[in-house]
C-alpha cells in the first residue's frame, strides 16, 4: 500500500488541479439535540458549533484532506458567512481563486440539528440572497485544467457549462443528484458517474425501487451509476452488473455531510483508476470516518486513515493510490 | 389623550433609567418555514432574518420604544454575536454601559422556525461558552437609578442581587419567569410582580390549573401575579380579584418575543399607575403588534401606535400616559 505519493503531488503544477467542483456552499451553524423540537417550544442545544459546508464545497475539502488538488467554484455574498466561508476552504488548502463574491448579496446559510442518539441531521437551509452563478461567469480555464469535475443540483445553469466544457477534453464529470430541481435533468446526459440521494432515484424512477432507478439513470448514458443509502452504503450499476458495498459502522456524532463527503472520496477513487466496487467500498469508508465528528468537514480523514481503516476493514481488498505517478 | 409626554422625557437627566432590565441576551437567526422538518431531511427556509432577541433585552428595546429610557445589564461573548448584540441595543437607544463582554466566550445564539401558516415559533437555542453574571458583577448603581427593575429566569445569581438592591430602594421588580430553573424559586419573594409563561405555572403548581398557579405565586408575597397565555392573552391575580384580559388578533407573522415584548409594556403600565386590568390590556396589546413582523423585536410599536390600535379596540378604557410629569 502506498500512501505518499499522492500526498507529494500537491501543488507541483501551479494552477492545474485533481479536481474542480462547481457547486454550492453555506455557513453551517451545527447543534446536538436530545430530539427534534415540539412545535411552539423551546429546546436548548447541547453543543452548537459553526463550519462550513455544502455539497461541493464540502465535497472539494474531501479531496485536498485525501492528498490530491481541488479547486472550488461557487458564488457567496459579501458578508461576514461568505467571508467565513472562503477563509475555511483556502485553509484547508482548497484552490478559491473561482469563488465569485456577489455584491450586496445575504450568503448562504444552513441550520442543522443534529440527534445526539441517532446523529441523524435535520437540516434547515437557505440561499439567502445569492443569485445563481450564470452561465457567462464559469471559468472555463479552470474547468479544462482539472482531471476531473464535480458538479451538483444546485448551480443548473452553470454545471451545465462546466459539465459540456469537461467533456469537450475528455475530463470525467461526476453530479451530485440530490434533489431533482428545475434544470438538473438536463444535466445527466452530460455526466461520466450519476451519484443520486435515495429522494432523487425516487424522483427521478417514480417510486422507491432501486434498480429501476440505477436503469433509468444509466440510460442518460453515463459510464456508472451510484445511489446512496446513508448508513446502508451504496449500490451502483455500469450497464452489466449491479454492486451492492455495505456502509461501514462507526461511532457517529453527526452524519452531515456524509454523502458531500462521499462525492469528494469517489471522485479522489476514480482518478486512482480503482474498479466500480473499489470506489463505493472507499467512498463509504471516508464517508463513515467523517461521521466520528460534529460537522459537515471535521471529521474527514487523510488517505493514511481511510487506507489504514480499510485495511483493518476489508483486508482483502487492497487500494493502491497510484494516482499522479504515471 | 396625552401621548407625547413620556417621549419628551427621553435622555433628560443622565445616567437615569426608567427601566432598568437584568438578564438574557441572544442573536437570533429567524427563518420562515412551511412546517416543521422531518427527520433526517433538508427543508429550504421560505425567508430568512438575523435580529437581536432574548426576553430582557427584547423587553429593554420594548420600553424604548414605548418612549421611556431603558438600560440592559448582560452579558455576551467579545465575537462579532455579541458586537452585534450591544450595537443593536445601542441602535434602538437602550443603554448598553452595563453589559459585561467575556473574553474568548461564544455569544448566545438562538435559531427560530417561524411556521408560515400559524406564526408560531419554534427556538433552539444555546447560551454559547457564556458564563452566568456572577453577584459581584453586577453594577447596583445602574440599578438604584432605575425606576423599575426586570429580571428574567436566565440569570438567577445575578437577578438576586439586582433584585436586593431594588427592594431596598422601594424600587418595583418584576420577574419574567419562563421556566422553573435552578434558582429562579429564591427570587419569587423579591419580585413585585411575578409574570409566568404557562409553562412556568404549571412547573409552579404541579398541574395546568391556572387558578392553583395564580395563588401558588401569589403566596411568594408579590403586589400582584400575571399567567400570560400567548393568543388567548393573559390571566392576572392581586390576592383578591382574577382578572382575565383577551389577547388581540393581528396578522401575525411571527409570535418570537411576544412574551419579552409583554413584560416591557406591563412594566411601562406599572410605571404610568394604571389598574391590573389596564396593565394586562396595554401589554396584550403591545405584544400583540410585535407578532406582525418577523423577528422578536421589528414589530414593537411605538406609544402612539400602541394607544392608536387601543382605541380602535377598545374605545371604552383610556390609557393616560402621565408618567414622569409628576
Amino acid at each position: 500500500m502506498r500512501t505518499g505519493r499522492t500526498v507529494q503531488r500537491k501543488g507541483k503544477k501551479k494552477g492545474i488541479f485533481d479536481v474542480v467542483g462547481l457547486g454550492y456552499t453555506a455557513l453551517d451553524y451545527l447543534g446536538i439535540v436530545p430530539h427534534l423540537p415540539e412545535r411552539d417550544r423551546k429546546l436548548e442545544l447541547k453543543r452548537f458549533l459553526i463550519q462550513g459546508g455544502g455539497p461541493t464545497a464540502t465535497a472539494m475539502v474531501t479531496v485536498r484532506r485525501l492528498g490530491l488538488s481541488s479547486a472550488y467554484i461557487g458564488k457567496v455574498g459579501d458578508d461576514g458567512f461568505g467571508k467565513r466561508m472562503i477563509e475555511e476552504l483556502a485553509a484547508e488548502g482548497v484552490d478559491t481563486a473561482g469563488v465569485l463574491v456577489e455584491p450586496g448579496a445575504d450568503s448562504q446559510f444552513a441550520f442543522i440539528m443534529v440527534d445526539e442518539t441517532t446523529a441523524d441531521r435535520t437540516i434547515l437551509w437557505t440561499r439567502g440572497s445569492v443569485s445563481g452563478i450564470r452561465a457567462d461567469e464559469v471559468d472555463t480555464h479552470l474547468i479544462t485544467s482539472a482531471r476531473a469535475l464535480l458538479i451538483d443540483d444546485l448551480e443548473p445553469e452553470a454545471a451545465a457549462v462546466a459539465a459540456r466544457t469537461a467533456r469537450g477534453k475528455g475530463i470525467p464529470v461526476l453530479i451530485d443528484a440530490g434533489s431533482l430541481r428545475s434544470g438538473v435533468r438536463e444535466l445527466l446526459p452530460l455526466c461520466d458517474y450519476i451519484v443520486a440521494s435515495e429522494v432523487f432515484a425516487a424522483q427521478i424512477a417514480g417510486g422507491i425501487d432501486v434498480s429501476e432507478a440505477l436503469e433509468r439513470l444509466y440510460s442518460f448514458g453515463p459510464k456508472a451509476v451510484v445511489v446512496t443509502r446513508g448508513r446502508a452504503g451504496c449500490v451502483a450499476f455500469d450497464g452489466t452488473d449491479t454492486i451492492e458495498a455495505e456502509g461501514f459502522t462507526v461511532e457517529a456524532v453527526d452524519t452531515t455531510g456524509a454523502g458531500d463527503v462521499f462525492h469528494g472520496a469517489f471522485l479522489f477513487a476514480v482518478l486512482q483508476g480503482w474498479n466500480l466496487y473499489e470506489m463505493c467500498v472507499f467512498a463509504n469508508a471516508v464517508a463513515a470516518l467523517k461521521c466520528r465528528r460534529l460537522g459537515g468537514r471535521a471529521g474527514i480523514p487523510d488517505i493514511t486513515e481511510a487506507l489504514v481503516f480499510l485495511e483493518e476493514r476489508v483486508p482483502r481488498l487492497s487500494f493502491d493510490c497510484t494516482d499522479g505517478d504515471a
